[in-house]
């Protein structure tokens, strides 16, 4: 719809063989006519969402109404530690090269440094994989994966630079190589000014709670940013659980989030 | 031989299905005469073995013989930590139980500790699995193997203890949490004086260094301790590699290792 699938993405395949085509027109697309669905700027007045916020803010805050002030650019990160695999019981330790510790003490010191107000907002190293990856042997390397998340790009810049001289100390003190390269990166996606504020004026007049905050997941919205002004309406969700058949928003909850969704585009159109 | 093998213990199979059995008789063996091979003690002089050095001790100190003083016992520790997974986007730092920093820290504590002179000669977390392991998702729950070595079992036991308190130290800090269970335990099994002096005396008659060291890895002789008088010859193995095709011992030093161990059997014959 933003124009940013090319004719080319279409042939490629996921892990079943399948082309993106092919799933395409199971799911009743039509893969032939994709230029036919882009909408350009000035075509759409405003893009609105609503959603169940995924990070227990709201419920934690006791607030009804999240304000998306964007969605946080995406940076992930492929680290490789490389190290010496041995045999466990042989080696002294004093000879030995352990991937696995040098991981350790990068992803505690990922941990810490994120905490701290300095860096990005949220670091996470979700994937790990460990080689050989057996009890009795030394691991001889370590690939991980980092993402950092923020809506300020600079805070980015000055985490990964930060992270890297961590690498570079974990190295100098024990031998194990890091290997950083950059994975794939989201920009941040913006919410328009006015429509936040019609969002805000929307949940006064039905006199809701609400705050401002920044969407850590991604959305649809990102997208449509590209070509609209745009802005969000997050509604509580218990434990900030989704995706999940124990995800729970209360039917009050998401009449608040539809009766908010109503008011700002009624305020929108008379704007 | 020792006797350690029961009949009920052939039914077991292995990853393909396969029985002990079945695999022992594709290799030429009885499993119907497992019990003829039994030897009891008084029945072997001595057990003599020679073997290259897989930790690089002897390489590095430049000395041609190891009189092996015993074979390590070992403990593993099945360890698992369990926070709670998440979206990473999403999760604020301070509201996020990530069962992988957890687990890190644990590991860089198990390292540190095992460096001091307190503990275990070496201790090795081998094998790591993290749950989900997907990039986008704070890892919920961790499960690695840990195994310790030593000839003391004493120091083995005030290691564990210690590392014990320590996971409960992370879990109080973090709210992760650690179940530690006691996973194979092998007896440490040590070399007999007599044999090890024989050696010793072999060695100085044909005047090649030595000196005495406990083996990290397991060996024959761990078994046939059981039943008879043990030692073993160690001679240098470049860079401690083994089990590998980068496997290198010189010409000169397998001479030696030979030649120590007739005069060691001469030795004891003669004892």
């Amino acid at each position: 719809m933003v124009g940013a699938l090319e004719q080319s993405d279409l042939g490629q395949t996921d892990a079943t063989g399948r082309t993106l085509a092919e799933v395409f027109e199971e799911f009743g697309g039509n893969p032939a006519q994709i230029d036919k669905a882009v909408r350009t700027e000035g075509q759409v007045r405003a893009y609105l969402e609503l959603h169940v916020e995924q990070g227990g803010i709201l419920e934690s805050e006791e607030l009804r109404i999240g304000i998306v002030e964007g969605i946080v650019g995406i940076r992930y990160l492929d680290v490789r530690i490389v190290g010496r695999a041995n045999h466990a019981g042989t080696t002294p330790m004093e000879l030995s090269k352990d991937a696995l510790v040098g991981a350790s003490r990068f992803i505690v010191a990922v941990d810490e440094s994120i905490r701290t107000d300095n860096f990005c907002r949220v670091g996470t190293v979700g994937k790990v994989d460990v080689a050989p990856n057996a009890r009795n042997v030394v691991p001889g390397a370590v690939s991980l994966t980092l993402g950092l998340r923020d809506m300020d790009e600079e805070k980015m810049d000055r985490t990964l630079e930060h992270l890297r001289r961590l690498a570079l100390g974990i190295t100098d003190q024990s031998g194990v190589e890091f290997q950083i390269e950059d994975g794939e990166r989201m920009e941040a996606a913006r919410s328009d000014e006015k429509v936040m504020e019609a969002i805000g004026k929307a949940a006064d007049r039905i006199r809701l709670s609400h705050r401002r905050m920044p969407s850590g997941a991604g959305h649809d919205a990102q997208m449509m940013a590209r070509i609209a002004r745009m802005g969000m309406i997050f509604v509580p969700s218990a434990g900030g659980i989704s995706h999940s058949d124990k995800e729970f928003t209360s039917p009050e909850d998401c009449a608040n989030g539809a009766n908010v969704l109503l008011e700002s585009i009624l305020e929108i159109d008379e704007s």
